[in-house]
């Protein structure tokens, strides 16, 4: 038992000592909790004993370990409970009686049909956090219906402003539809957390994907209503700055951003075309932002002279916000994000050389760890549990 | 004064009674604060003299207000100080007196330079939690570099798994940089409250933009581990789920996603063809993603063969998870999303219609607000500041 698994003790941070009875399954609320791990809390997943979370079996897979399932579960302990079976609904009431936060994410009501709704949780665990995150929260006309994160994207408008006009349907490359709902879930878990040191009170929280997707559409809600024409797709292109976009050079591409004016009039030296900033169609951000389809063509005239690296070294040198456009290979290495030690092993030498990448968090006073923890094979930690919860 | 302006009460939440003094621009800074300020906590907006916020200055402007700036900065009071001004810089110390969250996004060592560093701080005011959220982080060989949504984007690797392969480069069509940054400093904030609360230390908080893209990269990371190579943007496929995808219909498109083989069988009994959940190529997911284009071509045979609206309707009557590809106006408008309150208008009448997202979280005991407070006019609530820190 507990030989190559997450049997460490929780890294050390602002939520140690809290307990997270983890009821989640899938994406959404196991970033959710890993991201509570991470932030030092003891995270007990309860898994289902017929072969645990769905995402065990998603790829990719190294040395026959879900490479998706370990990068979202790493740092928390199994147990395998069936709900349904009154022996292990008893084990899981020892764990509540002790816990600080119970998260689920069944369709609506499925807690309640268990016998552990939100309510009856309310008379038994008044200290109870009881977190729930689903595909369209606990309430209103679409609450019983499934999601995954496609669905989010596509009801929620990411997905129509994502891409190039006219092209394919194109969905965000990550799934911004559950991680988005899987940290507003944590911000609202911390909060409770926080409410209950001043109240002694644990309250519920609700969170739903596509609430969680129309509240990061940022400003192409304000376009809609300031036109009354829904947005469309823009490229790599910002609706309302410029030059903020991504441009040919001669061997592949750079971005830019030039936020304020003064910045742009910096810029026009530094590329020796001062002119460009006294251009009537450039000279404030409004006008470039009317006009950048001249402002790109007239940027790429010069910038297809030159590779990539000549000018990202020039702006790099001279302080204009600039980038290449990083694969995730080269991401993962690009000395910053090295330095920061943001993406790292996984503790699990049968997975090596997996690295996954942790929370972007860092506080005063405690350290990032070298390695990140391994996840647990399913109900690896029962031993355990079943003597911290007597 | 205040007659438009944020000087209602903040909103109710758990938050209530923390203060947060707010020196942050733009979008990372302002959207992390006005998370807290929908978690209840008061938001203090301190802004340069000379136009304040630079985001002021950004479209759409609807009736001559900035409604990127009011989607951002609403349910927040507004002084104008200028931090390199010794009675302005005095002013800001009785803020900090008293205040629970300092939050600053110049680049690194300007605080330290206007005397506000977080050493600086940590002697005069040890109950103050320090947050930095900046581009690149506190620390590292980039710590100087300026920053902006796309430029994190591009550096961050999820330039590269969006959009379609071989298609000019896309960015995410929202400010994921930016918005991914702001939350998870706001899930560092309220962290360190906690934190606060049991030990009595205010700690400091340090996220960059770039490390939150490389934490929101999702499987994309063990992809390249488990393969050696890096990912490529799939449209709107999901890398390692198959059916996960924007499929064709007579009309349209829509999205459907089956996450496990019990599912997908379902789904073939519901389209009529069963046939396909025993066909070998489409017998389990892992043999469904290897042959996805297959697959994408049976099932549009005959998907295009009827509207999107028909699909939707047997697929949303049989559990099968499905989805319109929304606009953002029909996102707006959505049932489901007028019934869980996520857009609501602005109380202010001078920018009507205009209706700004609000946080998705809810917890027992705090009501949805019916409209979401205004945002303030420069230095708007000064008097009543003053007034409050004597």
């Amino acid at each position: 038992m507990a030989q190559s698994g997450a049997s460490a003790a929780p890294v050390e941070g602002p939520l140690a000592g809290i307990i997270v009875v983890d009821l989640t399954r899938v994406l959404a609320g196991p970033f959710c909790t890993m991201l509570l791990a991470d932030l030092g809390a003891r995270v007990i997943k309860v898994e289902n004993p017929k072969g645990g979370d769905d995402s065990r079996a998603y790829g990719p897979f190294i040395n026959g370990k879900s490479g998706y399932f370990i990068a979202q579960n790493r740092g928390k302990e199994s147990i395998a409970l069936d709900l349904k079976n009154e022996g292990d609904q008893a084990i899981l009431h020892r764990l509540l009686k002790r816990a600080d936060v119970l998260i689920e994410n069944f369709r609506p009501g499925t807690m309640a049909r268990l016998g552990f709704g939100p309510e009856e949780m309310k008379k038994r665990y008044p200290q109870l956090i009881f977190a729930s995150t689903s595909g369209f929260g606990q309430t209103g006309p679409y609450a019983d219906r499934p999601a995954y994160d496609i669905i989010a994207q596509a009801m929620g408008g990411i997905m129509s402003i994502t891409g190039h006009e006219g092209s394919e349907p194109t969905r965000v490359g990550a799934s911004i539809g559950d991680l988005g709902a899987g940290l507003f879930t944590a911000l609202g878990i911390v909060s409770a957390l926080h409410h209950r040191n001043r109240s002694g009170e644990g309250i519920t929280v609700d969170v739903a994907m596509l609430d969680s997707q129309l509240a990061l559409l940022e400003n192409a809600i304000a376009r809609y209503y300031s036109t009354g024409k829904a947005p469309k797709p823009l490229g790599a292109r910002h609706p309302s700055i410029a030059p903020f976009e991504a441009y040919r050079t001669q061997d592949s591409h750079v971005v830019i951003a030039c936020g304020n004016d003064s910045l742009f009039r910096t810029f026009c030296g530094v590329i020796e075309h001062p002119h460009l900033a006294d251009d009537p169609r450039f000279a404030t951000n409004a006008k470039r932002s009317e006009n950048v389809v001249a402002l790109k063509a007239a940027l790429e005239a010069f910038l297809t002279e030159k590779p990539s690296a000549h000018w990202l070294e020039l702006f790099n040198r001279t302080g204009i916000p600039s980038a290449p456009i990083n694969d995730v290979a080269q991401a993962i290495h690009d000395p910053q994000v090295q330095h920061r030690q943001i993406v790292l092993p996984v503790a699990d030498e049968s997975v090596a050389p997996l690295a996954v990448a942790g929370s972007p968090i860092k506080f005063s006073g405690f350290a990032t760890p070298a390695t990140r923890p391994a996840a647990p094979e399913l109900d690896q930690d029962r031993a355990r549990i079943l003597a911290d919860f007597p």
